[in-house]
């Protein structure tokens, strides 16, 4: 699974960006992300694209520039798609795969009749965890689980099938990947990242964009969207979309480079942070949106708004009096494309904007050339998708696509589950009389999908396909066992008598705690405790006696308290269709978990920030006091256990100095491996580099590359991983130094997984 | 009360800087830390001065920049004194003032006889809170409450009176005020900060500085030192000395405003902070030390470092790879004078210190010029002193210096204590038959003082003089009421059956609550809960059903779990020797309280950091449904009741249109306030400004002027506050600007107090 060689030949012929490799600065996969393109920039516009926006006219670019809801365009679709033409439809939704399609053709059909040019809108959805608003679709894990599997082939295999099925639909184009990092748990979107670690959540970032982005038929698949650029994830509060505060080299070198390698692995478009940063709303800043993603990170697609975010310029950040001047700031920072929000606001609606934008432009408060750019980029969109030739859904292809992929999401889930502890209480015995399924998501669909998953707060009535715990644990013992369920609630333990009776008449308890489904704002917490409810739980089955285990489907580190009397917990993180059966296999010891945390577990929301990349911080040595207050996370970043052992040996480095200017010289770090305890099992093995003195001012500790290797029983091997130094590049200089990156000369401490040893990197 | 008229002509004659108003941007009171005083930067330096830089050896300039403490001078002074030279000396403690005073002078002496140049080190100390090294002083509150009172006079007196006694001791120099800004409470040197608010905070840290540098005999009285500079505040995770995460909007509109005041009002030194900003140690920083507080804020005075810290760039920040090279780092930065560490670190004491900045201005590395600088600008803080003509103690005067000052004590405390919340079960009658006093601060004298009295970490065995609660309720109540104590611990309660059963005995409760002294990492928290052991002592009360009131003696928002509990709070600080009275003068009446909390008091760390002046702020309106976690604090910012009722009635600002670049014109914002209640009782009176669209990017809601009036029953005044423009200047620009200060064009909505009626000023 080593993918950290060269992969520039698998570069995407179609694309039109040019990303050439120039001089010593060569753009490869491992450095994606990290690296200035200020000097590479170069689009390049066809000449059908330059032809068409020559021919336009205002109103026809307007429209190419409006993005609204299927659901909007009403009865008469004649008359409204003629009125507004829009360059995007997203979310026409209906039960049955073949008649979406249909339905999306007939829309297309009109739309390209009532268009001057017959240019066709382009469908864009939500699909962030499969095509997760089409019934029936398979839902793989959110992206917190895929992050912890430490194989980015799962971020680029899910996505691929996810796109094989959105085209087959008519929609090629997704709402995702978030590239946003990690920063802060109490917020609602944190299980929607992939990792607090840059290069981490950069890999899973950029093989996601290959994923959707895959051509094998002349055309991109889809088109990806790296969303919500940029430092949406670290609200001051924790609550959704209240304004950060973050100082520009925290900004470049933590929030960036997802989004840098996701452009690099040629993300089509890009959705701008809903949220303010230090005081300025994204959707304003033309710092961000031109100097930022256009010069600095070398984006050259197009730049679509939030839903709704020109309104919230006004009614949230309080930036600007009116929504037309909310317009104009946008535009002119650089957005190309605005998402207009559905029926029912008077001051920001289609006919609000298409109006606002025109009397703009003709009063040359928005220049013809930016509409232009805009347009030519959105144009630019389609033809890459190959929507000029073929704009059209599959109905019969679509009515195959549900259901598929069913191997990749048991893959993805199995590979995410991370052993958090364990006295040797796990696994359990598939052989034992009676089994316990108890706690609030034992049996619930909703719980394993989250968010995203159709709708918007997660499963409704219709529930996609799935197989629960108490399913997959009724599947994973034998025939004998009997299994027995005792659910309880999430808020609600009513309960307690039956559970801890079930539970002192069963020979194995499972536990599976956690979270409802949410998204946004509604999933914002001040609190990383579980509800009482389950902390009571918890109580009950220690009081029983019986051994038992707590597994966590939860969008993030959720449950600090009770694992003081958890003989054993997994994280599940949020596991989709196949979670169930993943969680059955661990638990019954089939499967040997080898999932490793994305983030830091804190003790609470007391500990926050606290993140294993910060910058150098005080520890208290032998000769001084501790602090009151302790940093130690309740489970470190990386951490994860396995049923099996693992030793290391003979790490070694080679070559062990790098000149500070090659940045794209790969150097090999290798150690061997080998699994010395009685079960077959997969190992994440994460290089670290550790800063040492010297090599200023840098984070303390950050992964620079990372292998997952399968072994056997006494089995051992050599793994092999080859990094750059680039993923140490930091904005050097004083406090507010916007410099652009560099990597740094010094020696950095080198470590590997669970290695004691280490081994130093000079970089001079 | 009311001093925001101009004060120009009280500016001390002797100071050396030129602070003089030039054009439309004269720098009065009310200004003091908002401009940019570039324009005005000039230096001065005295002949004396100038020759004796002239004359002195690299040794004695090195020694000059040398800062040890006395008592590392050992039984050898002269050897000690003529070997380093020192520049200051400090904590040379005994039990007699009239002792120390000898003792000092006797140092004096000795060094002077040493120096080639008569040059007198400088004695520097901790006096942050009235004397507070000195066995017998009085001792004030803590600036955390001080802030409260919202009457910086009160910082004047106080700081007067410290000189003073300073001075008397041999001690011109102190190291306060502190002028952070409060950000999070979890941090262990909160208390230390006035208040969350710029405005507010930037008043008290001026008059301190005031009050410390009064200058009656021709001389300033004793230096002050703003410290600590800048962003120590806001550590990452609460922790002290984790690394402060900062954009420089933030830090120049929230962080350095009260540095700015201070400066403006001639503070003589500066102290660094000890953490790092943006990676960055600011120690290391020229960008901090030279280009904002030279260049940006106008200081011309003394840079003195933490102690210890060269040391800490090596150990702690990693930012260097030994101490050498901070010192080179942290010389060149522009610190002038190094508070070596005491004995006992090999790689950090007075010996290397001076060896190895020897040897960089040798090697040229550290330049003669930053070294002649650095000695200017110590041997100016000296003459500003007075030092050259006499640097003695007064060893009679010191005999009489201690007890004193104690109705200043005591109305400050008073004027502090701030009401959270009542039902009205204050205040008690003082002619009940019984009242408990419980908790573990009722009788405590260690509570009352917090960190920094005696000791680092707070009292010892040698107590300051101090009236605890239960003496203060015993004078308080009639000489027929029994008072009963049952103390309990800040981390035990142990006697609950005795507490239940006296609580339920007795007439009426007071329970003081909160938490013990501590001082910097040692008061680090990571939960804003009061112990299980209070939380147990509140529910026995609440369970015995006699009416019962908490105080809190705390050094931050602490106990946000027990005020479901409580029928009537009262906040207290860290009153220091006179908050027992003040404690007992309210909850029995005779005192009604009138402060207003300085900060914003969270329910718990679950919504950090959350601030009254944040950027605007997701809210949700009736359309939308609420988040799941609420941001409204348990108390806001400026929160407290009174035992009396106020009427607000014909709320008027004039003129109620300042052009943009008048940021020195004053407008008066104007209020009928009447006492409608049946007891006297002071009000304080803040004006909030808040944003409204258009004046971009400024935070939601600023402090931009107050007083606080006395009023009798039925009584009624006109509050009339003068203010300017100043306050709402902001860093204009983008996402990450570090454009000049600016006050934007546009409308504020102007509040007063608790009115619910607002006007509007016009900027344009």
């Amino acid at each position: 699974m080593n993918n950290k060689t060269d992969t520039e030949e698998d570069v995407d012929p179609t694309r039109r960006r040019v990303l050439a490799a120039t001089g010593g600065m060569g753009l490869t996969t491992a450095l994606s992300g990290y690296l200035s393109l200020e000097s590479m920039r170069e689009k390049e516009t066809s000449e059908q694209v330059e032809k068409l926006v020559e021919d336009m006219s205002l109103a026809e670019k307007i429209g190419q520039m409006t993005q609204i809801s299927a659901g909007e365009v009403g009865d008469d679709p004649t008359s409204f798609l003629e009125t507004y033409q829009p360059g995007s439809l997203m979310y026409a939704t209906t039960d049955d795969p073949s008649q979406l399609a249909e339905d999306v053709n007939e829309l297309l059909d009109t739309a390209i009749a009532t268009q001057a040019h017959d240019i066709p809108p382009v469908f864009g959805i939500d699909a962030v965890h499969g095509n997760n608003n089409l019934d029936g679709a398979t839902i793989f894990p959110h992206n917190n689980g895929l992050g912890a599997t430490w194989s980015e082939e799962y971020a680029r295999r899910t996505a691929e099938h996810t796109a094989s099925t959105l085209r087959a639909t008519g929609y090629p184009w997704t709402f995702s990947p978030v590239a946003d990092i990690q920063r802060d748990p109490r917020w609602g979107r944190f299980w929607e990242g992939f990792s607090e670690d840059p290069y981490l959540c950069a890999q899973m970032v950029a093989e996601k964009v290959r994923g959707y982005e895959t051509s094998d038929s002349g055309h991109k698949c889809a088109g990806a969207t790296l969303k919500h650029f940029a430092g949406y994830s670290e609200p001051r509060n924790g609550n959704d979309r209240t304004p950060a505060l973050i100082p520009y080299r925290t900004f470049r070198n933590i929030h960036l480079p997802p989004f840098h390698a996701g452009i690099s692995a040629g993300a089509e478009t890009v959705m701008v942070n809903s949220g303010s940063v230090n005081g300025v709303p994204a959707h304003a800043s033309e710092e961000l949106l031109e100097d930022v993603l256009r010069d600095r990170l070398g984006f050259e697609g197009m730049v679509v708004s939030d839903w709704h975010d020109f309104y919230r310029m006004v009614e949230v950040h309080e930036f600007v009096t009116d929504v037309k001047d909310a317009v104009r700031l946008g535009i002119n920072a650089g957005i190309d494309m605005y998402m207009v929000p559905a029926a029912g606001l008077e001051t920001d609606s289609v006919t609000t904007f298409q109006q606002h934008l025109r009397e703009l432009v003709e009063a040359g408060a928005v220049p013809t050339e930016r509409i232009d750019d805009a347009v030519s980029n959105i144009l630019a969109f389609k033809e890459t998708l190959g929507l000029f030739d073929d704009p059209y859904a599959d109905p019969e292809t679509a009515a195959e696509v549900v259901g598929g992929a069913r191997d990749l999401a048991y893959d993805s889930a199995a590979d995410s589950m991370t052993l958090l502890q364990n006295d040797g209480t796990l696994p359990f015995d598939p052989d034992v009389d009676t089994v316990l399924v108890t706690g609030p998501s034992g049996d619930s669909v909703a719980n394993m999908m989250g968010g995203w998953t159709l709708g918007w707060q997660g499963v409704g009535e219709t529930l996609p396909p799935a197989i629960t715990p108490l399913e997959g644990i009724r599947e994973a013992v034998s025939d004998s066992t009997t299994v027995v369920h005792e659910p309880t609630g999430i808020d609600e333990f009513e309960n307690e008598d039956a559970v801890h009776e079930a539970a002192s008449d069963a020979d194995a308890v499972v536990a599976v705690l956690g979270e409802g489904p949410y998204a946004e704002e509604h999933g914002d917490t001040d609190t990383l405790a579980l509800p009482a409810a389950q902390q009571r739980l918890v109580r009950t089955l220690a009081d029983a006696g019986t051994p038992y285990a707590g597994v966590f489907f939860a969008g993030r580190p959720r449950g600090n308290d009770v694992f003081d009397r958890l003989p054993a917990a997994v994280m599940g993180y949020l596991p989709g269709t196949e979670g169930g059966s993943a969680v059955a296999d661990v638990v019954f010891g089939e499967l040997n978990p080898g999932g490793r945390l994305p983030f830091t577990w804190p003790t609470g929301t007391g500990q926050l920030l606290n993140v294993h990349n910060a910058y150098p911080t005080p520890i208290f040595g032998s000769g001084e006091e501790p602090p009151s207050s302790s940093q130690e996370p309740l489970f470190p970043f990386g951490h994860g256990l396995s049923y099996t052992e693992f030793e290391y040996d003979d790490v070694s480095i080679a070559p062990a100095t790098v000149p500070q200017n090659a940045a794209s010289d790969q150097f090999t770090v290798s150690v061997k491996v080998r699994n010395t305890g009685d079960r077959p099992g997969d190992h994440v093995v994460p290089v670290f580099a550790e800063r040492r003195h010297g090599a200023i001012p840098s984070p303390m500790r950050e992964v620079i590359g990372y292998d997952r290797v399968s072994l056997d029983s006494g089995e051992s091997t050599r793994v092999r991983i080859k990094a750059s130094i680039a993923p140490l590049a930091t904005v050097p200089g004083d406090m507010f130094s916007q410099e652009e990156l560099q990597v740094l000369p010094g020696e950095y401490r080198i470590t590997m997984g669970d290695a004691e040893s280490d081994q130093i990197l000079t970089i001079k």
